[in-house]
């Protein structure tokens, strides 16, 4: 348990306190309001949103006991989603709030744990307004050599993205839309963002989470990545797809594990490649300072 | 993310959840002191063991804040420690702490965090009235057939051993005691528990760490495990070392998934097994329920 490799680990440790910041003190967590369906929480509504809905009450029953819900007659998957989608639409007309200008015609689901039914659809951009946990897939994409050296796939992110742009990322990725499997997920990302046929896609293999909660000043990201790893034929490239990516890069584990303590990586990525680092035994406990931490830091869930 | 497999989920759920009761409302966390030193908190001390150490002045400083710490004399890792220990040693005298009745001479570091250099030692049976911290490895020893099929070595443990008597338990596992090194400890327990040779124990893969925190009428108890992976040879058997393993078996992973399920399980164990069974992508997100619960359920820090 010596502190060796204090400097990595002080910058991995500082990404992971950033995407879980919802949980330090002073965050604007004590002031959100609870965002409940049937009398189970689904999200945290921070408060300039609360005073947003509050001019929607034949939607958004008022604030109470902390927790603000939908009005008793919206009682059914389609009526909750539609009633909540007509208010977000005409939010969005306002033009007054930023994370709504990148409305994505995505629907995702609303509930309250991974494998509860959903209790509503909800567009992508909004999700963070509610503070709705969004599920994911990341897939590490690597190869071994044949004197079993391991070196992994990075993609290089478009400059025109929407978010993050220019930065490293996993060799895909990709939220779940509502009613969409994970597998389902992880074969289309693949294929469409890094051109691995179907066939070498479903090879990969489910073998973590990445949990963390993030707010800023659009609203709070509870976020979960379901993590695949792939291991990619030594011949095999990935090519850019559908132009989400500018390229792709085959790095060995050193310079990955050097560039995960740079500002180069897309955060949550950098999460998804520490905890690979991790399961292939690329981090050894006794000479890398707080590794319980580094682990413990990758599960966060309220 | 269909619920299949419910009952399955269901029933490793109910154990995270009791291996982390200290995060639950109702338990005592609310009334526990935090154990301070130097300003930094190391432990939770439960109401009955705070009304305990009132009566030691010399030692412990008056409750303030929310906390309890030691007395401004007491500056030095081994001041700290002889004093603890002089208190702790009077309280076995008077027969009342049942945990005490299990004094083992094993000294373990406190410490804020698992790089931070030690404050003081304590006496391993003690820690769990402080609620501090304490730090073991775990092994799983598992086979790789021909065809690839994977089985697990598990321990049955001595029906005489002081804690989880007859339970199941992996192959190799052991605190780590104030001053003494993850790998070291991981040797000396694979050579000690299960005679498996110093040059086979040291290919074992650092891959994980498993965290909770329970409390019991006897305190509180927070514990991360370092998890080792270590495939032995298919010839190889591991054989009862120092008395405290009854036997061994060598076990498919259908059926260790089926024992994880059952109550012959020590709880921390069958949390490094569920560990090693989504690491090894024996469990499937699209089908098993939970998924993201139970690799979170894992991993919990306060």
């Amino acid at each position: 348990m010596a502190a060796t490799n204090g400097v990595w680990s002080e910058k991995i440790l500082h990404l992971l306190r950033r995407m879980n910041n919802f949980y330090s003190t002073g965050s604007s967590r004590t002031r959100c309001l609870r965002f409940e369906i049937d009398g189970a929480q689904v999200g945290w509504v921070p408060p300039h949103v609360a005073s947003l809905l509050r001019r929607h009450p034949q939607v958004f029953s008022p604030p109470q006991g902390g927790a603000v819900g939908l009005c008793p007659g919206l009682d059914s998957y389609e009526s909750r989603s539609e009633a909540v989608d007509a208010v977000l639409r005409s939010l969005r007309q306002e033009d007054s709030i930023t994370c709504l200008k990148g409305w994505r015609d995505e629907k995702y689901s609303v509930m309250p744990g991974c494998s509860d039914p959903p209790l509503m659809w909800m567009e992508r951009a909004a999700t963070s307004l509610f503070g709705v946990k969004r599920y994911g897939v990341h897939i590490n994409g690597y190869t071994v050599g044949e004197s079993g050296e391991v070196s992994m796939w990075l993609a290089r992110r478009s400059r025109t993205k929407q978010t993050y742009p220019g930065l490293l990322d996993n060799v895909a990725a990709g939220g779940l839309a509502a009613g969409v499997g994970i597998r389902h997920t992880l074969i289309k990302e693949c294929q469409e963002e890094a051109c691995i046929p179907s066939a070498i896609a479903a090879t990969a293999r489910p073998v973590s989470t990445v949990s963390y909660t993030y707010e800023d000043e659009e609203g709070v990201f509870p976020e979960s990545q379901f993590v695949f790893d792939l291991q990619l034929p030594a011949d095999f490239r990935p090519r850019v797809g559908d132009g989400e990516v500018l390229e792709f890069h085959l790095l060995p584990i050193e310079k990955v594990k050097e560039l995960l303590a740079s500002d180069d990586f897309k955060p949550n990525s950098a999460m998804v490649v520490l905890d690979f680092l991790i399961r292939h035994a690329f981090i050894e406990p006794d000479s890398k300072a707080f590794y319980q931490e580094l682990v413990s830091g990758l599960h966060q869930t309220l």
